[in-house]
């Protein structure tokens, strides 16, 4: 017992918060993570952003009118709250609509019975009216091979549900998402004529969740739809009962040419070392279903009102902090590697960049995509005072899709970590509404954010780089 | 670095989980916490439970016939699950009932709005027909005697919010029910005929939120009654802009004699020291708004659901775990009372309770209710098995209202603590229903309260003294 006390006191001096390097003008991090937290929780701007944005471009996928309407929000915002150096950056983006109709039914002895659908996004489209076809299912893209005689001229259902079991939702849809995305040119390339998939979600509703699917190139491209969760339980049913039935899938997705899209840029310059950038990301576009409250809007208030917040604070930065919302992370990550590879990222140095796309739910911890050893440092650095806003952890992971082709320019990569129980009932789906985030639970998202970016922005110089230290 | 590598290292030892203390036909803590995860989250009952308690008690204050209604469910739970020892323990409890008719009105020129408003739970009523006075906005109970001779035949209105900055909520609702537990006599001790107070939400919507009011011997009993955020809000700006305008409170609220309660019990009995009991304790009465979902009803299903589990794998215990359903939180903690001191106590000791009561939502960790050196010994025994459910972290806090009582008796207290932004958008209200309560983050509470029953249920006996150690 002594010794474990003697080693935790040890411990705590060496975890202190470093309100002893603070120069002149600066401000211990627990202070201003007090302050922001004053400001955030009193005069917060993240819901009254996020509420903005639902309405002005509910949908808003890249190279959409949507799209376009958010990226002007976007700038809009930037504007309001005097960031400095606004700019949007274009890039050429691929351009999928779904179009008005998608249409699952049941052939069933006098009539047919309509399943809750949508089609996958990317997905083709199918000829009018349809195509007809008897179903198969299966529990995952290995059973394709295995019953490659009965694949052929049908439908395929993969209905693997998510595991229950992983206390992070994040762990099950990576583990039940594989059919989402590769389900239909596995199962193409056995001659199958469509695909249906179980929506990647554990609520028992029957609201059909989107999200991407890729084609390869070596199979056909098939339509391919998810299915609400009680649609794909009657269907499974259905077919125990009657393995024959036929189902009749439409759909009227499709690509376009590919248009322009603009990631949006604003920033406070750094007073020390403005070429040296501590982003805040967030991906601005969209599925076309619900508003993307949760995904990824919430991440596009938070980093918003994160800068805003460490503005009207008049907080002393040594680097530059920019906020970037990027367009095009749904339909295939366009805008992160437009971004990364874009001229004008030649004469700056990434050295942090933290994003926000896990869901604007309560605030428990930060990843980062590093080393033990520079996880282990930022922990010491901030930790602590981060716990002031209930952040209990900072440990190694994941830090988000648009700022990861960061990580090649020497980026440390940070994402934030909100609870995740409630994500999947909403994500890519009509579940995914204004009503579904918490005022108080985005707010302390976006306060942890400018928390955190306020110490990495004036992290002394040099300790940002390992072998430094 | 490298010294702080090594702290960790060493720390991290003295932190390991308790496999090598497992003796013959005992589980270490981790596998057994994995088990409980497994079963918990494909089989769980905690979700069906509530939905049980919220379909046939809605309403169940201690004494009212819901309150009944949940007694007898509680018994059939444990009797359904095969609990053993089960019994129900009678107390005299108090009996109030808020009755038909709660109303106030802002007098208005060409007619009267009204207010949204409920009885503070132990209010008296006030005449048929109300009561009308004017009104005098305070922000606290220290303003009453400043401002004593504009109290006097007035109705006082406590309008103070709780405070936005704090994260959590709890400290928030602390630092502003004194208005709704004392305001009242506090204000009739210089002469207000009545109290309105602003309802102890964040949510800005217009549900008022009930809670208990307790009046002192020194005043006269006057009626109280919560206003709903938007009625509190509008009744601040009439008064500012007609300082004299009248309201009138009508409330039918009534203390009827004391009747009897019971609180429910059941358990699975200890193999080695059947008398040493690890109690997991709840409160089944609940506020007769809403149907007392998270407050408490999710407690109840998870301390059921948590012996449940245990129960169903079969895992040995030496110390008894038994689930106490208390009957009477609400309206004075009678049932806790009532509960350490009945002569069954007196062969049996209490070494451990753990209470469920800050809502249903996502847990987060436990706080125990007692000196750091126990603490942080149970830390080190059960917390790196607790991650595995996402529990990040045990501290010194408090344990709950209903096993208070039990620290007289040398018990070691624990709390589950669940994130608490959106508790207080429900509690005491008709907002606190079946649909604010997440299936997923109600059933991880259980197993997280059962995974810890089972380390307590087999610490080494002696370990739980702390002098012992």
């Amino acid at each position: 017992m002594r010794t474990f006390t003697i080693l935790m006191i040890l411990l705590s001096l060496t975890m202190a918060p470093t309100a002893a390097e603070a120069r002149e003008g600066e401000v211990p991090m627990e202070e201003v993570t007090r302050r922001l937290l004053s400001e955030g929780m009193q005069s917060g701007q993240a819901m009254a952003l996020l509420t903005e944005l639902c309405a002005q471009a509910p949908h808003r996928l890249a190279g959409t009118p949507g799209g376009r309407s958010a990226e002007a929000l976007g700038r809009a915002w930037m504007e309001r709250f005097g960031f400095q150096e606004i700019r949007q950056e274009p890039f050429p983006v691929r351009h999928w609509e779904r179009g008005p109709v998608e249409r699952v039914e049941l052939s069933a002895v006098g009539g047919s019975v309509p399943l809750a659908t949508c089609a996958l996004g990317g997905s083709v489209g199918t000829p009018a009216g349809g195509l007809s076809a008897p179903v198969i299912e299966v529990q995952g893209l290995g059973e394709i091979s295995e019953r490659a005689d009965e694949v052929k001229g049908r439908i395929v259902f993969f209905n693997r549900p998510m595991d229950p079991t992983q206390v992070s939702t994040f762990h099950a849809y990576g583990g039940a998402a594989d059919q989402r995305v590769h389900g239909a040119s596995v199962a193409a390339k056995h001659g199958a004529v469509g695909v249906l998939v179980r929506s990647m979600t554990m609520k028992e509703d029957d609201t059909p969740h989107t999200g991407i699917m890729i084609y390869r190139d070596d199979a056909p491209k098939v339509p391919a739809a998810a299915l609400g969760l009680r649609s794909a339980d009657l269907l499974s049913k259905a077919l125990t009962d009657h393995p024959d039935l036929q189902v009749t899938l439409e759909l009227s997705a499709a690509e376009h040419p590919p248009v322009e899209a603009v990631n949006t840029l604003g920033q406070i310059n750094g007073a020390e070392r403005p070429d040296e950038v501590v982003l805040l990301g967030c991906h601005l576009d969209a599925w076309d279903k619900g508003c993307g409250a949760h995904d990824d809007g919430a991440g596009c208030a938070q980093v918003v009102e994160a800068l805003r917040l460490l503005g009207a604070l008049g907080l002393p930065l040594r680097r530059t902090v920019r906020v970037v919302l990027y367009m095009d992370e749904e339909t295939g990550g366009i805008g992160g590697k437009a971004y990364a590879r874009a001229d004008a990222r030649k004469s700056e140095s990434h050295v942090y960049a933290i994003e926000s796309d896990r869901g604007g739910f309560v605030p428990l911890g930060f990843t980062v995509n590093a080393e033990e050893p520079i996880v282990d440092r930022l922990r010491r650095r901030t930790l602590a005072s981060l716990e002031i806003l209930g952040i209990r952890f900072m440990e190694r992971g994941g830090g988000g899709a648009d700022i990861g082709p960061l990580k090649a320019l020497g980026c440390t990569n940070v994402g934030l970590v909100p609870d995740s129980q409630r994500y999947f009932d909403v994500h890519h789906s009509d579940n995914d509404v204004l009503e579904a985030v918490h005022p108080r639970e985005l707010q302390l998202g976006a306060v942890a954010m400018a928390a955190l970016a306020y110490a990495l922005a004036n992290e002394p110089c040099g300790s940002a780089s390992p072998e430094m230290r």
